[in-house]
């Protein structure tokens, strides 16, 4: 008997009709033979209507508030999930993330988890009831509501999963799993059947956005094989784990494990990110510490910086230009923060754009293989595609376009690297010399 | 320095304005000194709104995921209502019944309170800021969440101001006290401006929906005094308390205490209640035994019975007639047990009654003053309305009517005991030998 612990998010659980539906695939896996957990987000736009709520009363909620404000939402979403599930003959029993263990710190609005103690989980599911979990929240020591911040339910099911010692934790979601591209850009992109922790969260971390950043490093910590899969179909998913090697399903015939036991892709798939804008401060004086002191204040206004770029500088100046990429919400309070002290660095100006694209190309197979880049750059040129700043890691390449020319440059990366291969199964490119 | 608990229901806090009109409140009572708990309900139509969505899951939802359910109303009023008063500059903290302490049994739907334990609001309060709880929940031994039923966060308020040892319980809602008779039905009632528990307990038993009667009840047996009073108004409201000497306002000039010394008025006032129905059971054999049986059955279905009248028994036959009054929702179940000891018991036929109405005359005064039911009667002779049953307490007498005649007889009775007198102000009526 497996334990399965089973995340719905809000798209799944938006109305009384998809309440009932997830219910009965929640019913058909316990009546499977499994033991099963259920992390559910709040129903479809609760969130946002109770933000709207929240900014009717004033334009600065307090954090503290705000997250009781929330965490309504899923109370509403699990009680009326685990009364859809009664409803069809298996127990069901509605906890809060209090209630499941969810133990945090107190920083409201972002908590991290720092402990799961999930008594209550274990002895429901032990009485052969299925256990519902609000996704999202926790406590703090001093037993004050908290919330996870965006992707939350998805750390909730991993940790949970991670806590339960459970043997998969599936991801529900609209789609049918990780796909080697946006289908929505690229029609012709495959699922992806398998990946590592770390290729998924470079994926992640370079704008795929299919399973929370937070959740992926929480799954890779404690070993937790994720299942990414879509709760309108019964299609195998994604999964997430730590080789490529694994088999999705631990029951699967000895056939389907030794088939997957071959050599990893080296690419798994290109990423895209068009929430990034582009801050170029120009004319910095060429000494040393002023980087330093550039990047201090950016920090200090809160701004998550992602690339930076610097020119060499023009000898006969002295001076050169920085650029870097941040989150387009963050840049108001950067842009404030730098003018505040360019008097202080002497600087020449500030540069700002919002209409730049983020294109990574990510797999763990490139490490060992020399041309990725290469062949990149190349579909790029030919496509006639202008590369303005370019980042790496080991396993991902990741170069900033105009934002207009984004969608062309994933079409023609996806295509270089043979991606949209027709017939969509664990196609393997191995010591092709790239 | 008072300590002041101040309970807002559902209609107080309907919308975004209303529940910044409700801060404004607060935030004053705050600036003028006092310690202010507020206990707050669901907004407006909050609660009807969930159990419409229950009822879209399954008809028969189980009562434990109905509470967890039901609290998320309180969740979202009171975190809007921290921060409507946080963002009018005084500091205000929002707990659920768990975190405020309100330990209950385990009864879902209708807990009862076991305990208060509200080190955190005193906590709270004892740095100055306004502690906001969520009415009607609390918490189980076991850590799930309770509802406390109808009425309940009148209760909650009650509960808290006995274990806070607050100064004052105010009660807001939307009329400007507890009235000598419904407004509604006798344009020129007077507001009462003080009550005694037992009074306040019999006009709550007998139709008058300002408060709740098991908030009556907790607030005479911890001697809490209860001010209801308009949350639309700046006016006094009603003081109930141990007797009908209380000041209202414990800072009030002693002429104001002194004038509160006087003689208690005979009669309080008048309610009346069109929720019950009259069941008559014919023929029944008048013999030891059978009237036990018959109510043994009738408890067996979970009615609250309210009256009963037996006549005697005709010599002839040996049978008698036994009518009792119940709450209408409690018939149905009623009718079908009875029905179904028939033959066992021996009586004739059933009667069923659903057109029936009750007026109630109450006021601690009437022990000493005899010829108070003369009166009543008279006034309804007068009036041309029949009775059909009586029941007496020590300070209360209650008459059915038929239902299209009770408003008349609530006029009637309310005229001949002076109650609408044209000065409105804290009538005496003492020693006039009736």
């Amino acid at each position: 008997m497996a334990l399965v612990v089973q995340k719905y998010g809000g798209s799944s659980v938006s109305d009384a009709h998809s309440i009932k539906r997830v219910a009965k695939r929640i019913a058909e896996a316990k009546r499977a033979g499994n033991d099963v957990v259920v992390v559910v987000s709040a129903m479809g736009d609760t969130t946002d209507e109770l933000m709207d709520l929240a900014g009717q009363i004033t334009p600065l909620p307090p954090q503290r508030e705000l997250d009781i404000l929330l965490t309504a939402g899923e109370r509403i979403s699990m009680s009326l999930l685990a009364m859809a599930i009664t409803n069809l003959g298996v127990k069901a029993k509605s906890f809060t993330g209090q209630q499941a263990g969810l133990l945090t710190d107190a920083v409201h609005g972002r908590a991290r988890i720092v402990d799961v103690v999930p008594h209550r989980i274990r002895e429901t599911v032990e009485r052969g009831q299925v256990a519902i979990v609000a996704g999202f929240q926790g406590v703090s020591r001093s037993n004050d509501v908290t919330t996870l911040g965006r992707g939350g339910s998805d750390t909730t099911a991993v940790a949970l999963a991670a806590g339960l010692e459970a043997d998969v934790c599936e991801i529900y979601t609209d789609v049918d799993g990780v796909f080697t591209a946006d289908p929505r850009i690229v029609p012709n992109a495959r699922k992806i059947d398998r990946v590592t922790y770390e290729e998924m969260l470079e994926l992640a971390a370079s704008g795929a956005k299919v399973l929370a950043l937070r959740s992926v490093e929480y799954a890779r910590r404690y070993g937790v094989p994720v299942h990414v899969r879509s709760s309108f179909s019964a299609t195998t998913g994604t999964l997430v784990s730590g080789t490529h090697g694994d088999a999705i399903d631990p029951n699967a015939p000895s056939g389907a494990q030794e088939e997957a036991q071959m050599e990893a892709p080296i690419i798994s798939g290109v990423a895209h990110d068009r929430s990034e804008a582009k801050i170029t401060v120009v004319g910095v004086p060429d000494k040393p510490g002023t980087a330093a002191r550039l990047f201090e204040v950016v920090a200090g206004a809160g701004a998550n910086i992602d690339m930076i770029v610097q020119n060499v500088s023009a000898a006969q100046t002295g001076r050169t230009d920085i650029s870097f990429t941040l989150p387009q919400g963050d840049s108001p309070a950067t842009m404030a923060a730098l003018t505040g002290v360019q008097a202080e660095i002497g600087f020449e100006s500030l540069q700002f754009d919002d209409q730049i694209g983020k294109l990574s190309l990510v797999g763990a197979g490139m490490k060992s293989h020399p041309g990725v880049s290469a062949r990149l750059f190349g579909a790029l040129r030919d496509a006639n595609i202008n590369i303005e700043m370019i980042s790496t890691s080991e396993i991902r390449i990741s170069v900033v376009t105009r934002a207009d020319s984004l969608d062309d440059a994933v079409r023609a990366v996806h295509s270089a690297f043979d991606l949209d291969s027709a017939d969509g199964e664990a196609v393997v490119y191995a010591g092709t010399g790239r």
